[in-house]
């Protein structure tokens, strides 16, 4: 692991949204200067209230908070701060989480100035998120994403949320971030298997949006394993900045565009569903699926061979699994239908023409899905 | 109270909010007809959960219900009606009723296409409203207003929500309609303290937007108190048209406009709340608040005393009260200065500078709004 220190260097992002434009800033040694950054970006901001997961808040959301705190203002007088944590893990995303934190934003005296910091991976960012947006219908947040799969994925595009016992995400807010902090040197903590699986997301845009990308990532892969920051920092730029495009054009998922996000996700869903939860991580079975899906558009036609093949060195060359010896048709299938991809009983795809180019395709035989399947039970 | 029907008549008003533009359509004996309008105007409808209070299930959500299910439809197939009611009262606007109402909405196997019709006054409008913003991230729904508040006000301008413990309408989203079907038939049920409370509301869009409507109100006030449906008709069509106006000016109340519809509001919240919840209907302190902003505005020299003396007539005209001998400035104070229309520690008010115009004045002297608040205490 790479922890040497890359100076000042820092990329910037911007997603295009009208009034509801922010930015991402993304260094690698500024988590100290994060409270400048929210007091530059936000203007008037009195009280800041900090949500994290409790496997960042000593070494993360506490010198935060303690920054926001002392911050010189001259006029503008001290920022007020307040902190919770919330226990690290999925079922923090429910509604009685969800609860908790209303009634603590209100017993701090929160208000419509009022700005939530969450700083944690995507299950704070999409849970602060919602209460930000339910809080007197709506009060301003900043993301402070501290997973790989957080920087890249879930704390850009505005999708906040939390889950119903019988179905994920099926409660929340299309509500966007003020502004989101990346520092990559917050990965250092994060468990490698957990890295890795971030990677996934990565690899996911150069596939589905842009080809120099795909380049990038294979001559730099194992920079990126090795968490070098300057790698780092593009790598992440370059992801924010696909994902920020395709949001800017389909913000509230009613085009359609923003399906070209769920690349490989279709397929991700039913192994982790037929694995069991938890047998895999996300990124693992989007590895996976998205092998599948590339093999799919091949067998459909619609691609040639070589894309799989970059597509299989490159996911190897991220330490992330490529194949699935117990993959079995039979169990995914109906998962796969129930999927929100499926209109009319008909499954749809999201399959690559080319790098860095994908097509939606509905009506696609059952036959050929299963096929797709079955050739990568390796 | 009048019920005699009064024929097709029907009025029409638009809230122009570019892509989230909808229709109100008031008329006097078309509950039936609802279902059709319901299909016309959504189109793509397959799946309607309506949500009723319990005081009105019976009457109007059951056949409203009915009707849906045995729509003709030709190729586009049955309705499925999915149907539950909520307890009368503002305690349902809990996060208890919210959880109830999202699992509910999972169970009967809600998706995005769904459309969830609230049957009632404004508790129920805000619960279910709040539902479908959240449910998936926002599912279209229609507003059935079975209060006369509710016609007039809550159900037009996309507020939804619900309480917490320690403060009401706190959580919630800025959530459009699709869709708002009043008749005026449905208030034939409701008691008579409620009605006329309504109608306070119904007399402030007068004063603050609509001096000729306001003319309007003073020559068919008896009709009204009669529940006449043409006056009715009327009355509510002109105020849902101011509402429209002012909302489709500052949708999310972030310019400020918006809160000209809190005149006579932040004495009512502070009678309301110093009288001891229950004591006055919303209406009832409504009428005395702006009974006691006319006469402050008058103090300043903003308006000559003969808008209080027509406001007067008309609010004992509509049988609702114009002076509370209990006021307090004391006890009201303290609740003024908590209001959120309080910046810096200054009162704000909405005050008339002639019938059918409003100023918002901050700074304003506390001994003139005590002296306006004692003046009152008849
Ligand atoms: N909103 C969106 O658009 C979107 C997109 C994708 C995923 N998501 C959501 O994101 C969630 C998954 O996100 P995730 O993978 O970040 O999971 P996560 O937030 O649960 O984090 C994974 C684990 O890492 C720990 N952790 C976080 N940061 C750490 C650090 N710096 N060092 C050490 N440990 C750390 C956490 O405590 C947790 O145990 C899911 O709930 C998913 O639904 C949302
Ligand atoms: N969203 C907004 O913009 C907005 C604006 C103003 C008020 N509100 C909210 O609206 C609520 C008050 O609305 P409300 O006054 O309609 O109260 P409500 O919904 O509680 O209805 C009042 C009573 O009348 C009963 N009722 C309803 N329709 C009836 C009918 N046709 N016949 C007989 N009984 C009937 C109800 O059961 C209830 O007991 C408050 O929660 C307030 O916060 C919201
Ligand atoms: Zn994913
Ligand atoms: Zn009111």
């Amino acid at each position: 692991m790479v922890t040497s220190s890359q100076g000042p260097a820092a990329e910037c992002v911007n997603v295009p949204l009208a009034d509801r434009s922010y930015r991402i800033e993304i260094t690698s040694d500024a988590v100290g200067g994060f409270a400048d950054s929210i007091i530059a970006s936000l203007g008037d901001v009195t009280h800041v209230l900090v949500i994290a997961d409790q496997a960042v808040e000593q070494s993360w959301a506490n010198p935060l908070a303690a920054a926001l705190e002392s911050a010189e203002r001259g006029t503008a007088g001290a920022i007020r701060v307040s902190q919770t944590s919330v226990a690290s893990g999925e079922t923090s995303k429910s509604i009685a989480e969800f609860e908790r934190l209303l009634q603590w934003v209100s017993a701090e005296g929160g208000d419509r100035r009022s700005v939530i910091v969450a700083v944690g991976g995507g299950v704070i960012g999409d849970l602060a998120g919602y209460v930000a947006a339910s809080y007197a219908r709506g009060i301003r947040f900043v993301q402070v994403p501290t997973t790989l799969l957080a920087m890249v994925d879930s704390s850009v595009g505005g999708k906040t949320g939390i889950n119903l016992p019988t179905a994920k995400n099926m409660v929340g807010a299309f509500w966007q971030p003020s502004l989101v902090l990346v520092d990559t040197s917050v990965l250092s903590t994060l468990p490698d298997r957990s890295y890795l699986s971030g990677l996934a997301e990565v690899i996911k845009y150069g596939v589905i949006d842009d080809a120099e990308f795909f380049d990038y990532l294979e001559s730099h892969a194992s920079d990126l394993v090795a968490r070098d920051p300057k790698a780092l920092r593009h790598a992440i730029a370059r992801s924010c900045q696909s994902k920020a495009s395709v949001v800017g054009e389909d913000e509230r998922e009613t085009s359609g565009r923003r399906a070209i996000l769920n690349y490989g996700h279709t397929f991700a869903h039913a192994i982790e569903s037929t694995a069991g939860y938890g047998t895999f991580l996300h990124g693992e079975a989007v590895a996976i699926g998205m092998q599948m899906a590339a093999q799919l558009a091949i067998d459909l036609g619609m691609c040639d061979a070589t894309l799989l093949d970059r597509q299989t060195k490159l996911i190897v060359a991220c330490g992330l699994p490529t194949t699935w010896a117990d993959a079995d048709p039979d169990a995914m299938l109906p998962v796969m239908m129930r999927d929100k991809k499926v209109a009319h009983g008909k499954l749809r795809f999201i399959l690559p023409t080319r790098l860095g180019a994908v097509d939606l395709l509905g009506d696609i035989d059952e036959a050929a899905v299963r096929d797709a399947i079955v050739k990568l039970k390796k």
